[in-house]
């Protein structure tokens, strides 16, 4: 089979293998046919690793922790290993929190040096006010993805860490802010960097070419 | 005095004669002087005239709420008007949805006409995903102000409509929409018709060019 030219298989989550909490079709397959081959690389922010992996094994995908890139996990990993001790108030899930502190981030809701934004699903009018105020208390801002949506379930889209960013820089125009998810290219040197292997012998697999083929390049 | 040779007086509200709950130098004294001839004409949008004269009253200015013109309120009249009966789902405070009750707007937010967006202090993550389904199933947008900030009481911006318009916007790009605060000229025109005045006779008092400027021109 062509797939067999490959010795990885970078593979996008929403829109690609799942939708929401449905499996789309030939993703079983695909995951059962590549085998340790197969990796996610996602914008996902709401998930640990661990979180997806046991997610998607609840759905008969079967995808080891350590061949799952996510966004929000990323972002964690990189500041704990920039800034370890910093202080980051976090917009974000509980399992994205918990990583954080495991990773030796303080959080700090007060006076942060980083606010994190990731999709936040219980983001509101005061928490977009009190990071107004984190920025302009000289905060640097750290966005997981700057996608607008992903797509959900049934086919309609979700809103996304890059609908929460745009609100906050209606606020602040022009404030400056780092994005680690797709199109950057953080994810995808930290998946060859544990594979050990050259970019041409790898295949990505996307529905975004905004995010998944401007990043993959 | 140099104030006596206009017939009215229109003044904007915050970071004019206050920010938030904290009345500006000289507010008072021109309330006072200008008397019956001072009107407010304010993007807020979420009191109505009738609990913003009550408000101010609490602070020592006494205007009458028959000389307040608010965005919010200006769209449930105007809408009210044009379209009576007309399902629309309200993303706003409790006094604008009871003003829309009795203007004789039917409240739906499952398949609205239209969705009525103004600075909704409870307005979170599920709800930008129901306001996106909303104009994904055909409802029209309505925005009390495009206004992205407006001044606090501690001198810090707060969010305004504009930036929660920008989340939706961004999930929902192109989207068309109406826009009924300043500078669009509705309530300008609405002061006039009660007045019947002529513009040539009235001093508009404002703090943002963009708004207050444009709109009185």
């Amino acid at each position: 089979m062509w797939l067999d030219r490959y010795d990885a298989l970078l593979c996008d989550l929403d829109g690609c293998l799942i939708a929401g909490d449905r499996v789309l079709p030939g993703a079983r397959e695909l995951a059962a046919y590549a085998g340790e081959r197969l990796w996610i690389i996602s914008n996902n922010s709401t998930d640990t690793p661990h979180t997806l992996s046991g997610r998607l094994a609840g759905l008969g995908l079967h995808i080891a922790a350590e061949r799952i890139m996510l966004a929000g996990a990323t972002a964690i990993e990189q500041l704990a290993a920039e800034e370890p001790g910093t202080g980051i108030c976090i917009y974000g899930s509980d399992a994205i929190k918990e990583l954080a502190r495991a990773a030796g981030l303080q959080l700090d809701a007060d006076r942060p040096d980083i606010v994190l934004l990731t999709r936040d699903e219980r983001f509101d009018y005061d928490q977009l006010n009190r990071a107004v105020r984190q920025l302009e208390g000289g905060a640097r801002l750290v966005v997981a993805n700057g996608d607008p949506t992903h797509p959900g379930a049934d086919g309609h889209p979700v809103a996304e860490t890059g609908a929460l960013l745009a609100a906050l820089l209606a606020c602040r125009p022009g404030t400056p802010y780092r994005e680690v998810g797709k199109p950057s290219p953080a994810m995808y040197r930290a998946v060859l960097a544990r594979l050990g292997l050259e970019a041409a012998s790898i295949l990505a697999i996307g529905d975004n070419p905004a995010t998944d083929g401007e990043g993959a390049q």
